[in-house]
């Protein structure tokens, strides 16, 4: 098993990455590459305590895509990049899983443009992985693509479902899709249509459709894989984000009202900290870009090395699980026109 | 003052909506009129105490609209209901504005065909207030319309900025477009259109337009509205809900983890009580359906007796305020198209 990192991508970039890298290696049975400036990678791994480590290895790249950067030319433009280099590595069969924490935008316009689409996929989707009490749900897509058609989001919802079946083990998944109401006759055009394509691959038994959920269900463990269009997935997904850090804000207000509240909120420190972790993107690990021919995983911009270590656990779990198999297998029930986008 | 309440729309009607007009009949200097099943509504307001208060008085109407009556059609088939005879009050002046707790729905078709839009507004909208730790945020449209064109953003921006100007009391409102990301040219083809739209009008200084947001925005005061198409809006708003709810059982869990953590939760017990109400539907009051002639409120369908009051607080403000004015006097900068919709 080898995985590449990017370890130019993120805030925290070199420095985090190395570091998660470092446990990273330490930790699992596992092989690292660190693409980017060798130098600076190899600094930061004599800081870091990794430089002895057989499992670790870098491999040089001169440039670095930016923020700055048009995302849909980075990986083109800068070919020397360490996000285009890791990518290459990837598709050439040099390591079986790559991570980046770098622009969203940029990667996968990359992972598209150089690893490539499976055959039949008309677009990747992003499926971040939320906490609702129970092994997860799989929110699909999540701002990969804005404008959505019927059929990306029965692609969605099979890349979605073989992704929970596969990484989170839900038997079954069950899929459902995100519409203004549970009724099956709610939504606009697209809900509507995209509707009827989920019910008829569920009555297939290809799928285990359960209908339309609301935003108000997402966290409730009512589905493992919520399908959506990248607009409102993005939406929804930053609007827990604000939600929560609203809330965690809010409390922090409530825990300094008082001198008795302080004592109180001394004693609940320790648990409450368990329940930020849950909503915090460094332990979730990193967002599986699906549809992909081989597993490219997005860590979040802000990556520490702790998010860096578990996106390592993440992209070993997907290249052993083999998702990118399930869905080239199972492309044929997942097309409804011959022609678009290929 | 005069305001009509619908008695029998919501979970707890029509005892919740008698109780809470009886305080507002206590409370506000305004004339209640309750629109149900006379001896029904009359045996709840004798067991509230409200019979001999002299601003209140009852209008009988033996049907009501129910979940089960399709929401486009329950207000034309069943004229007598409730919702039906509320809504030809207010049209004929026999009101100032009206409140029900009933199907949004059916709410919201049976105001446009009887109530009317403003000549020249396409679609009514749904404009709930958000809390943001300021004078809160109108998320507008919020389910009224899933499939939006540009020109129905550009509305709801203009009606969503006078609302927060005349009831928030905000000055020149900040209003932004909900998007995946703040960059000027992010989204899909509908959120690229109506930047365009919202851009020309904030040049023009009709509105106060601040640009693209994320749904990780909503609650952090930046902006006090914030324009989104009716199905985006509407899962952001479930999505915040749920979010709220998740968080409290979360928090609960930890509350009850141990015999130390329940003795700091009794400390804090009553300042998380306000923060629970600052996220309570039947504090915020109801939804103002915006784009209608006469104020038209809807209150959630769990009201109680503190929501139908807050509610009917609400209607009074709308009426004062006379938002539907300032949107019919500032139609000609609203319009792109002269004929579509009317």
């Amino acid at each position: 098993m080898k995985i590449i990192l990017d370890a130019m991508g993120g805030d925290n970039a070199p420095q985090a990455i190395v570091e998660g890298a470092v446990t990273a290696a330490k930790g699992f049975d596992a092989e690292i590459v660190l693409v980017g400036r060798e130098a600076e990678v190899k600094t930061c791994l004599a800081a870091a305590g990794g430089e002895g480590l057989a499992n670790i290895s870098v491999v040089n790249a001169e440039e670095t895509v930016t923020m700055e950067d048009d995302p849909t030319r980075a990986c083109s433009r800068k070919k020397d990049s360490s996000m285009a280099v890791a990518l290459r590595m990837v598709r050439d069969g040099e390591g079986d899983a790559m991570i980046s924490a770098g622009s969203t935008g940029a990667l996968l316009s990359g992972a598209t443009l150089i690893v490539k689409r499976i055959k039949g996929i008309r677009r990747a989707a992003m499926g971040p992985v939320l906490p609702n009490g129970h092994k997860g749900v799989v929110l699909i897509d999540c701002g990969a693509t804005a404008d959505c058609t019927p059929e990306y989001l029965l692609q969605f919802a099979f890349m979605g479902s073989f992704y929970a079946e596969r990484i989170l083990g839900c038997e079954k998944p069950r899929v459902a899709l995100l519409n203004v109401g549970t009724e099956d006759t709610k939504g606009g055009e697209l809900q509507k249509a995209a509707f009827a394509l989920l019910k008829a691959a569920g009555d297939e038994g290809r799928i285990n459709f359960v209908g339309n959920a609301e935003g108000s269900d997402l966290l409730t463990g009512k589905m493992d894989v919520l399908v959506a269009d990248g607009f409102a997935g993005n939406v929804m997904l930053k609007t827990v984000e604000g939600a929560a850090k609203f809330m965690f804000s809010q409390l922090k207000g409530v825990f300094y009202a008082s001198a008795k509240n302080k004592l109180a909120a001394l004693a609940v420190k320790k648990d409450l900290k368990g329940m930020k972790a849950m909503l915090d993107p460094s332990e979730v690990g990193g967002t599986a870009m699906l549809g992909i021919t081989k597993p490219v995983i997005k860590a979040h911009g802000s990556s520490d090395a702790r998010a860096i270590y578990n996106a390592v656990r993440q992209a070993i779990a997907c290249a052993e699980a083999d998702v990118a198999g399930a869905i080239a297998a199972n492309i044929d029930y997942m097309k409804i026109s011959a022609s678009e986008g290929e």
